[in-house]
């Protein structure tokens, strides 16, 4: 099997450029001196989490409990689970606890912090909790300045038990370029120490104090008073990614490989195998400076092609076109011609696929399957 | 297992409404004398495909290879693969007429008639052809009064073989109301008789005459002169197919189920665990008159509340607001109170579970597992 015969659409991982952007994070968190916790939501993937992670056993975040099971099986332990915690999930949290993953979960208010201390309390398993930062008006987290944030504490503390706080500076994702980024993340490291600090002089000490996104992350010069960063798609990037200036083109790992279908001569389209069921219905670059349709389209070594992009699709249609409105002549890209195209955002795309082909210098040297879903495994009635 | 306790996000099919829905076009494709070929694109499942189609054994129609396989191996003999055929996948395609299966395939150019000509007679399958006609400059096929036409059917005689022609009416997805679907129908069935009549004069006779697209499907009063009926959506129907009055809300038999997991008062903002992750990205309803957001919130029985949407989504967070701005009070969604999110595009929310929940008033009643991806079962190096 190769990249002329594989079947597409096909979700292609370049092996070298995904183990660069790992190891450069981790090396670039040790210089800073400060835990790096990787995200494995993006993967979705054994093999990929193990590429990201500083230690087989982790530390690791994940974005569902369905992700915590699948990779604590797999061995890894030290788990955040970085979405807010309701009554619905508690037993499956604590489950987890119990069989001994070392979950932390986290949540942002007094409600749900009353409840899940009930709860632990009744199973008579403490489980550590992580307070929620709302740093940037992002989405969900308590104010810096909130008087829940000791509130929150002091009703875990005994029953569930205070761990610390936790940030994600969503909102550096409409920050360009690095002195931007930068700012967001002085004030996403600033709001969460002065989290830290308001907190210990209440009497609670926080252990964790994790902050993260890829584009704070990229441009941190200090996280000082901070233990870990969280971060998950700089291990893939995107083009939502290079639109903001976090990475180049050339770093982005991630593609679908696509074949030529037919083409529209007289609109001056090139129609493809892939469409939004394969490259997502992602259009992150859509309030960028520069809108990317549905991705850019590479030869299938992933050179980018002349300024092709994908600038529509249906389920299992991509239409390529010229941004600039130019006929693209049918001849360049015969029946059959295979493409890559690049995402948007590269964990919307990889969600679409059960496998990555790991390709390592034009030749496809592995498979690695991908879960996804949210119930437990072998849900039944 | 119940709405209360199941794992949220949880993908909901309401039995009633889908089967309601699948017999309603089944006994209008009877009434308008007409073969129903319903697309299994939607559902990729087999208990769900068995209702809509009219026997076990098929017609249907598919918009992958894998589902073609998936449905084979389950008694789904008359299939038509319903993208354009390129090189790469001819063998998967003969490889299944050969095992018995009455796949039919499609393609709009002379290029792919004759290297699927040529593979046919090496290989000596013949495999049956559609060739695809545009008529609406939707995407893909050949121009009704395209010389191409005439060509290809020449190129397909013999070899592959040439059995009729098939369009998709997709720009009907821009129509609104009755009448203006109803005139992308006719044009659709004229265009494509037109085409049948060109072919037979030229000697050759379309066996099958196929045409369809939910908008078309539903308003249709004659399908005189075509042969069969492709149509998915209907069967679940969503709120794209309501903003074009195709359907009402109260038809719509999909929903996400969701759960509160926190606030953010002074924006009025109500935070559940269903993030774009579950809803899909689907944005269809932005270009319409009225923006669902990422889709209308309803309370646990299904039922629409006062103008709720979610407004937008992270990957594992849904943000519901007010289409209005009015600031909606916490108290009335605790944490852990239990919705439903209507989709934008039932696809595409279908296609980021591995399984439906079978919902029967009020109550869980079944499980159905759904299949993704394109690669054949099993694939390895």
């Amino acid at each position: 099997m190769n990249l002329k015969t594989v079947q597409t659409p096909a979700l292609l991982l370049d092996l070298d450029k995904f183990t660069r952007n790992c190891n450069w994070m981790k090396e670039k968190a040790e210089r800073l001196n400060v835990a790096l916790r990787p995200h494995l939501k993006t993967g979705k993937c054994i093999e990929f989490a193990r590429t990201q992670m500083t230690s087989p056993s982790g530390p690791a975040t994940v974005s569902t409990l369905l992700e915590a099971e699948y990779f604590f099986n797999l061995g890894v332990i030290d788990l955040i689970y970085a979405v807010g915690i309701s009554p619905g999930k508690f037993e499956r949290a604590v489950n987890l606890r119990e069989a001994g993953c070392d979950l932390k979960v986290i949540l942002d208010n007094k409600e749900a912090a009353e409840q899940f201390s009930a709860y632990c309390e009744e199973r008579k398993i403490p489980c550590p909790v992580l307070i929620e930062i709302d740093v940037d008006g992002h989405r969900s987290g308590v104010k810096p300045d909130s008087d829940d944030l000791i509130e929150i504490a002091k009703i875990l503390q005994g029953k569930a038990y205070f761990a610390g706080v936790l940030t994600h500076a969503g909102d550096s994702y409409k920050c360009v370029g690095q002195a931007a980024c930068l700012k967001a993340q002085e004030n996403e490291r600033d709001s969460l120490v002065h989290c830290a600090n308001r907190l210990r002089k209440a009497g609670f000490e926080p252990k964790i104090i994790s902050a993260g996104s890829t584009p704070t992350a990229v441009f941190a010069e200090s996280w000082e008073g901070v233990t870990e960063v969280r971060c998950g798609v700089y291990c893939l990037f995107d083009l939502v990614m290079a639109g903001l200036k976090v990475c180049t083109i050339d770093q982005i790992a991630l593609s679908l490989l696509v074949e030529v279908t037919g083409h529209q001569k007289e609109k001056g389209w090139v129609i493809t195998d892939g469409g939004w069921m394969a490259l997502s219905r992602d259009r992150g670059t859509a309030a960028q400076a520069v809108d990317q349709g549905y991705g850019l389209v590479c030869d299938i070594d992933g050179n980018p092609i002349d300024d092709l992009i994908v600038a529509s699709a249906n389920q299992e249609h991509g239409i390529i076109t010229h941004r600039d409105g130019r006929l693209v002549d049918p001849k360049d890209f015969p029946i059959g011609t295979r493409l890559r195209i690049l995402p948007n955002h590269a964990c919307a795309m990889a969600a679409q696929h059960p496998q990555y082909f790991v390709v390592r210098k034009g030749k496809i040297v592995d498979i690695w399957n991908r879960i996804y879903g949210w119930q437990p495994k072998g849900v039944s009635l």
